[in-house]
């Protein structure tokens, strides 16, 4: 059982940011800027799909981690914070089941 | 400040999953099985690529959190816990910058 | 054997952007511009590759119409002639395998 | 004014897919299957989509073409003819505004 939170991450995260681009990959990835973060959070979510098709589960938790990684790192590629992020999913979860269907889209 | 963790998120979906399809959307959803689970992970993370390169960001922080929660259904849908990503997270970010460096791809 | 060219279905799709959003799909489309015609070819996409996925011909041959289509959306909402990309299409594909070789990325 | 058609582009590709895997990048991109072919269609639509939301035009043109041709090696892949692509977007683009307008989504 890891013991990592969401917080935890985003902390490690922050203290890559700060690195030199040829010391970090993050650090790097930042630099490019945001049209090169959102292409890597879009390639990394069309491999978690394809993994998930495959059935192989060991890819689609490699690929599922890239995917929160890379988002992560979008998000702070343009200055939003998760906790912004968190709060919605508190939001939108905290609903009754009723009021989740009411909320969403039929399709 | 949310306090919501990745972990209570992970129960409340559990909760969902256990409804009766026509009473929550998340139910629904993994009724239609992990193509279609996958195919609402691959528009959110569209939605989210568009909604940074829009700089809009109150819509950045909603398509993200849309992004996570399909995420965790489509890791439901498959049957991988959760805690299995975010110890491949934490093994992944708990590397050094070089190490860090010396894992990822050029690009 | 159909007999649809490219240019008549751009010319096709050139009459429908001129009806009344009300009257026509396509017009209806770019009237929402580009942010929306490109999310629509990122949703097709992600259709496509999980139709492939699947091993589904039919749903294939239906994605790979609606891609197709919607990149021809796309690029009117940008005002690029699909004549513009046909011809970097004819550059690319002129050469020889060992010229292609070369131009390619490794991966 | 290029003069290619989609045939001709389909019979280059079909030339492409015969040679060894280390003269082709088309060969190679085949000999990786359907999976390979897949996540590659889905990074250059991703590649599009930013395109064309940073509106840069040259670089759309390149996505564009980049897009087909990767679709038409997936549908190699799968054995599907482009010829019942065509067909399906005859039949599509055939209809009347009105017709189309029932055939499609609200959204």
């Amino acid at each position: 059982m890891t013991t990592l939170t969401i917080e935890a991450l985003e902390a490690r995260l922050a203290e890559r940011a700060t690195a030199a681009p040829d010391q970090s990959y993050t650090a790097k990835l930042l630099s490019r800027g945001t049209a090169k973060c959102a292409q890597k959070l879009g390639e990394e979510a069309v491999e978690t799909v394809i993994a998930a098709m495959s059935g192989d589960k060991d890819e689609l938790v490699k690929e599922s981690a890239d995917l929160i990684y890379h988002l992560l790192v979008l998000l702070r590629a343009e200055g939003v914070a998760l906790d912004r992020v968190l709060a919605e999913l508190d939001r939108r979860t905290g609903q009754s089941g009723l009021a989740e269907k009411a909320a969403r889209p039929k399709d």
